[in-house]
């Protein structure tokens, strides 16, 4: 597979910064899942030295030559030159952020975490504001010492989108945001449902755990490679893709949407990493290629399928054979329970017709924060005035406004945009596929996972977002999709 | 704690060594108990690429010359020395014998493993034997590469218990093998039970999990530092001692007594590491200090605790409550159910009594092996002849016999000697406190383990085993105090 002397010692080299992060990867499994509480106290101080363990075998000068000298080698392959891209991009930030940069935000950030759920606990945003004027100041430096060609904002995008702009996001939101509202006008007109009983309805727990397990079978749950626990946020590892993927549920008690399409959108992100081509594993293209395109795999199964009728039809008699309450539900009733459309406060219970204006509301706060137009200062009367005119509901504290999300703790800005991308994605599949209804209707969930392999999966992340889309589907990222898309769905 | 300089430098070193043992030691419990199948393909390549790793910031010629310069330190508090000592340890073996054998060890051992499970599977020796020799031949080099006062084997049991030496074990069998034939010819003269109808009933494995949680709950369950899972074969792995220690069951179906003692075993042996001083968290003297002393734990809580009548008095509620199948025994019953005395041809099965010599004819088989005077095509008849000889028994093949047991395999030759210095201790412990018993019965187990924990486990490593002993107990290896507690116990 490779055939470049260069690239060869690079995998060679590259093997140990692999092992550090499979390390990684299990310790970071295992604090949200079995991890006993203290074990915080060893835990916290091991990954800190691994971290600064991998960043010196990247930064390691002889490792960095042989990068330089493998991009001014002609006739590489595409996955060598994958190779390098992805390793180069790595490296980026750490040879362009100056190290006291790297490491105040990584003191801010911590302390923004504790800050930030402490303020959203007592619902006050000034609590966590002096720590979001620090991280945004950073990120500033941080975009200026990347470089970007036409916005400082595009260097933050690029950070968790290859290849992403601001001028692709508004590009994306022109479509998006009047092809929303009009759609909601139109339900609203039409009174689709906003609410239903089952809501409210408890569940009986082994019971939902047994039908997700059963749900997850009929879409092919590899048993030898992947595995499904509980965590306070459901979430998908590639611990060793392709070998070892796990996923998360959450259980509440009430509301057996919430667990059974989080599995769903869980195990899209699952796919992706089950399905990259095992030649890949272990060299630093063999994972899903970025944030957007890993979550236009989770959104594709769990809104284009898993709310679909056609999917419905497939799996109501198994949740009609383990949930008892669902006796009284016909398919349809489930159609408009699980596609309830609601204008709302929480952006993690959106659905799929408004969630993108979420979206649309952060990253314009995002871009404005950037260029210093607004103030942190500002963000809450903005946020709320803004969530009145995109939505038409507004916050009664911050904890339901402006505090509701951890991303900015994290330091990540730039990041939604990703979510709406994985949207804008999903729809374009299901356009370029033209039959994939047709498909889950007759249970060929095989062929489906066939047409994603061989488009996405297997590519791991061998050619930049942008382009592996237009190689697989002749365009990147067309939102007039996503509005066909609900439009018909919604219809 | 720590005043001297040079083992300050000597700890900032070793931080990141901690952190991929920490690493090491998580990829180990998850391979055991919720890793998929196939993660073994990334897995072991992790594995070994981090313990290339370790070895070499160990062999780091900087952190070398450390050492040497602590070790010429006066004035080093016990601590300090103890730190030195044991890292000086861990190198002793890296430097003294050559990257050659070290590396064709590593190759013979993970091809014998897969030759023993074969060779067991079809009760044939003769699959095993050719990598049996290898592992011999090559242990006699280590021994020699690592030097001796007096016997090469002595070298081997260094390796498992640091300073023990032939002559401390020779003692130790000379005292119990008279000892414990002795007892078992009274036991047979009486008829002490060797069976009960419980050996073969069934079990109903949630209740049993739960009785076993109680069971442990009444000992003082950690719930923050603490877990218990399932795996093919129990075990106690300190993740990051003293704040997450974690221990597995087994469940078989049937025999109740065997996930019970399994569990209150490995409890012992967690015990030791959540005990250990926190101070010595993160640090080379941060667990426990040997496999024998650790033994000692496991085997105090099991055995001399265990299978007592008071323990019993106090457990049999719980187990009554959960486990239907014991309305018919009283107390007593299940007292000789978990001390049925039986000569028998398995060591993993094997009862307090008898269990010993079960060690006394795998370390004369080693020791013979070491210097020659027994071919490796020798040791099935000379194994099923000394089982008849020493417990009457006879395999009537291979696979029971001296195929029995994984270490071999391994390359751990040396190592069954620590499984008697742990009942040797244990018995040891029990007398010098002098009211474990009565603190049983009263159900005073915290004065029990704080017994434990100031005379063994707060110490961790700083002093060797043998020190430890004499510091805590006045003596080291005395098995006059096995034989007693057996005679007492089985009067």
């Amino acid at each position: 597979m490779i055939r470049s002397q260069t690239v060869k010692e690079i995998l060679d080299h590259y093997r140990v910064i692999w092992a550090l992060g499979h390390a990684q990867a299990l310790m970071g499994w295992d604090s949200e899942t079995y991890m006993p509480e203290e074990g915080v106290k060893g835990r916290a101080a091991a990954r800190a030295e691994i971290a600064q363990l991998i960043q010196r075998f990247m930064l390691d000068e002889k490792f960095v030559k042989l990068l330089d000298k493998a991009e001014e080698e002609r006739d590489l392959t595409d996955v060598e030159r994958g190779i390098v891209r992805v390793l180069k991009r790595d490296l980026r930030f750490y040879t362009r952020v100056p190290p006291e940069v790297v490491k105040e935000l990584a003191k801010v950030t911590s302390e923004a975490f504790v800050a930030w759920r402490g303020a959203k606990e007592k619902a006050r945003f000034d609590l966590f504001a002096p720590y979001l004027e620090k991280i945004v100041e950073l990120s500033r430096v941080v975009a200026e010492k990347l470089g970007y060609e036409e916005h400082p904002y595009d260097a933050l995008l690029d950070l968790y989108e290859e290849g992403l702009t601001s001028r692709d996001v508004e590009s994306i939101f022109s479509t998006l945001e009047p092809g929303i509202r009009s759609l909601l006008n139109k339900l609203e007109a039409r009174g689709w449902p906003r609410s239903h009983p089952l809501e409210e309805a408890p569940y009986d727990r082994p019971a939902l755990e047994a039908a997700i397990a059963e749900v997850l079978d009929l879409l092919g749950y590899p048993r030898g490679r992947f595995r499904v626990d509980v965590s306070p946020h459901p979430f998908t590892i590639g611990i060793a893709t392709p070998y070892d993927v796990r996923i998360t549920v959450r259980y509440r008690g009430v509301d057996f949407r919430e667990p059974l399409f989080s599995a769903l959108h869980e195990y899209g992100h699952a796919l992706y990493e089950l399905n990259v081509a095992e030649e890949l594993a272990m060299t630093p293209v063999g994972t899903g290629v970025s944030l957007g395109v890993h979550e236009s795999q989770s959104r594709f199964v769990e809104n284009v399928v898993g709310r679909s009728r056609e999917f419905i039809q497939r799996i109501s008699p198994i949740l009609r054979r383990r949930l008892p309450l669902l006796s009284k539900y016909g398919d349809e009733d489930l159609f408009y329970y699980f596609n309830l459309v609601r204008p709302s406060l929480i952006r993690t219970e959106a659905d799929e017709v408004t969630y993108n204006l979420h979206i649309l509301l952060r990253y314009r706060l995002e871009r404005l924060m950037i260029t210093g137009e607004v103030k942190v200062s500002q963000l809450p009367e903005l946020w709320n005035s803004e969530m009145e005119r995109l939505l038409g509901v507004k916050p009664r504290n911050d904890a339901e406004g402006v505090l509701q999300d951890v991303h900015w703790s994290h330091g990540s800005i730039g990041y939604f945009p990703t979510y709406t991308l994985g949207n804008v994605v999903a729809a374009m599949i299901y356009y370029k596929h033209g039959n994939v209804r047709g498909l889950v209707s007759e249970g060929n969930f095989a062929a489906v996972k066939e047409y994603l392999r061989e488009k996405i999966h297997r590519w791991g992340s061998v050619y930049p977002p942008k382009e592996l889309l237009r190689r697989s589907f002749g365009e990147a990222y067309n939102a007039g999709y996503l509005v066909k898309y609900l439009e018909e769905k919604y219809r």
